[in-house]
């Protein structure tokens, strides 16, 4: 049992007179990642509104806030204990066999333009087995095509953008990934969390984008951009692509800083500390 | 009380070894669009399965097809019973009160790039007062601007290029408006159904595209192409923009001819033969 | 010494009060591509106005049309005689050592966006030996990716389109090529002309869309749709892409038909019937 | 006559092993801008190879490089002795009437796509009487919805995108005008120059990008960004948009600073200190 515990801080100017947020940062609460204990405060003192998404799991607070400044403080420790499964296991799942609620990450979504992939996917991944591997393939193949170049994308930047420029950061990585996964039929997803990086001399510690691709009966962990150990990444929302899944939502006039974030691995329920490796299995968390 | 029946007829020709479908073409169900009666069937004498998406309300219908001509038959009979609402009571819901599961309607999705259209939609509608009115004028703005004409567009256009082109079909016409409400924060969602149009020799009798809008705590409806009476749009599907609300999705390779609609108003169950009219109130089926 | 002979007609339905043409349809004249004979008319017995531009050596007609039926015949008889050079003799040209006159070749354009490219085209050609033998990767990669598939793109399609959606026509194959080499700083340009098709049951005889790129100290031909035996197209216009060497330039309000073309190999000046042959070497007409 | 002393200086840090400059920074010479001094250095001590482009008139040199810094100086003297026409004879050119050397300043560009724009310039200007009036009210069209901000634009965005997007610098400014005006078939081009600013407090002198339309029978100034004194802009390059007219065109590894740019007004040959204004007529260099 791997148990981390992680910090962010958030940081806001807010301008006249006031405006709304939607957070979307607390660790989500699933079978497999379970929150051992969490805090959570803001510099103003305001109160705030929660509530869960249930087709996702998200957990969304709402804070109306003055004109000032607000600082945002959370704090978590979750233990993870993922599904593994072999991946000859893994296989892909007929259009016809999808649960209802799967069928919506086979379309395409702002950010993931799958409808006009159709012939580029299928030429590049349609003569591969299906399954745990020709996700893989795909994986590899939008990580060995794309360079991870800071600010080099931005809040309109699609999978198509990042196709034809070859180029962006992790939520490009996740954006292209997943729109060559649906051009295939297969359901995949957006997620965010924080990641342990295996070496953070090559960038600030950051909200993480990675991909979940349902495969067998559940949805399975991708990190196209390769930054991250898939084992050590903590959820917290996942959606159609980055329209659905912003940490910080903001309905008003506001300047930010950028988020302060730690992660460490530490021991856990029993004394042990345990590290986040590289496996070869499929890892779930839902 | 209204009373609508409607039939349509699609046909296909699938090549082997069969292929999947997708169906979301039955009137939807709420307390003001009532089911009296409904058939269906389809030429294969294929089983399906059915689902009713809980988010939604959306009818979703299953079908393995094989190779060959397959043609689905479905008729039905509805009572519409709009909620009438006056104008100056429909207000536009601050972010930081809409219901949960609304606040997605508020974000961009695949065709409604409502992140991109924010400085336009401000220049254009920012002074108006908040309301129904200002919807008013977004579809008037867009029905101004915009020409309607066959063929023009095809399944990835978009609301920015419907925008820039200033041409396209209802379901442009939807995309736009919808773009435009929520880049004013307005939830705003695209909805499929069958139109009693008022000129027949238009256009072929088709499935119609319109726009619902959250205000004061309901979706109101509203035909940014002018195209068809409101009162009798009868519901089948919602979702964030067509790629949500395919009326056939297809997982395989199919010919199909164009779909072959009938609707007219009938007498309801106290013996009246209702027309549908214009009317100011705004109007909700939900 | 190959002598070809075409004909073509164009046909319109002016509507009132008539419209302005401007034509880029008459065979090129080069060393290599000579006039043998030519005759042009029209039906409504109109005057035109030619030029021919200094840079391009694209010739233009204009002719202002009234209200009514026009159509425009055009046939000539050229005789090409191409510049063939071994592909180990066509080197790229360093970019401080390109002809003032050549440099825009290598600037984006309308339809082929070469900007965005760099890191794909360095990607995907940039550890290929310079010269000819790269440019013909280049070629074949566009054409190995890409589906002929008749009304597939529209007049706006764009090199990146093609690239994301791999389907097109003529044209789009030759943007596609275009963007390619002028991401790694070859001068390319789009080249229109009547191809001696080797397979007319596959498609109607229509005017066709080529590539020239600029090597040793000529420009070169390529094909990248493939449909085509490059010794026997017959140059009409250059430029930078379709933008630039539309066949007819129409200002006012048209309707016209599908062009009917024809074209054959015939005796040369020496009696002899050459016939059209793939070779091996670079051709040049310029 | 205006007399205007300037200088610039570019500073650029080059990988091994060097690379190719194309620069287009010198000023013009027109009977309407005469050269009366300039002095050109760099600190490499590299020869140059300059040439005239005969179409433009644009000044081009060429360089290439060691690695380690270069910084180029150019200082020049101009005089300014505009045109200045009477708006009411500055009539549009019918496309018949147009010089051929025009005609390709009507077809779309890269960052100019005038083929997607003719619906809405139509509708927005289609009804205006023709001539000059009416290009100004496309500059102040595309003045009044456009906010000026430092760096909301890249070197990839289109008219298309500031028309979608209602921001972006002076060349994206130009480029919207110019793709309006194509739309409605004037000639339109995008010029380099250095302007004489108003409020210095507003902006670091930089290069400066405007527009120049064809009407009566020469190229007419207009700044749709506004910041200028359309009188005191010193023509630099003119072509069909940013892709042709880059002050300087780079091949290979480069970091470059911004330009550092100073401008001021002097006594003129006749010792006078003339000072620019804005004034009502057409004002043309050419």
């Amino acid at each position: 049992m791997l148990r981390l515990r992680f910090q962010l801080e958030l940081s806001y100017e807010i301008e006249p007179p006031g405006c709304d947020f939607i957070f979307n940062l607390q660790a989500a609460q699933t079978p497999q990642q379970l929150l051992v204990s969490e805090l959570l405060g803001n510099s103003q003192g305001l109160p705030s509104q929660s509530h869960l998404d249930p087709s996702t799991q998200n957990r969304y607070l709402r804070l109306r806030a003055g004109a000032g400044k607000l600082s945002l403080n959370y704090q978590a420790t979750v233990d993870l204990d993922h599904v593994q499964t072999a991946p000859e296991l893994l296989g892909e799942v007929a259009v016809a066999d999808l649960p209802a609620a799967v069928l919506h990450y086979v379309y395409p979504s702002r950010y993931c333009q799958s409808d006009r992939l159709h012939r580029l996917a299928v030429q590049e991944f349609g003569h591969l087995p299906k399954g745990y591997g020709r996700v893989l393939a795909i994986r590899d193949w939008v990580r060995g095509r794309t360079s991870f170049l800071a600010n080099s994308s931005t809040g309109t930047t699609t999978a198509v953008d990042t196709l034809v420029e070859q180029v962006g950061v992790c939520r490009d990585f996740a954006h292209l990934m997943i729109a060559l996964c649906r051009a295939l039929n297969m359901p995949a997803r957006f997620a965010t969390g924080i990641d342990y990086g295996l070496d953070l001399s090559l960038r600030a510690q950051d909200f993480h984008a990675y991909v979940e691709v349902y495969l067998g009966q559940r949805w399975y962990l991708f990190d196209p951009s390769g930054v991250a150990i898939p084992m050590a990444l903590i959820r917290i929302g996942t959606g159609r692509d980055a329209a659905d899944t912003a940490f910080a939502t903001i309905f008003g006039g506001v300047r930010g800083a950028a988020p302060v974030i730690q992660i460490e691995a530490i021991a856990n329920a029993g004394g042990q500390l345990m590290q986040p490796v590289h496996v070869t299995q499929g890892l779930s968390t839902a």
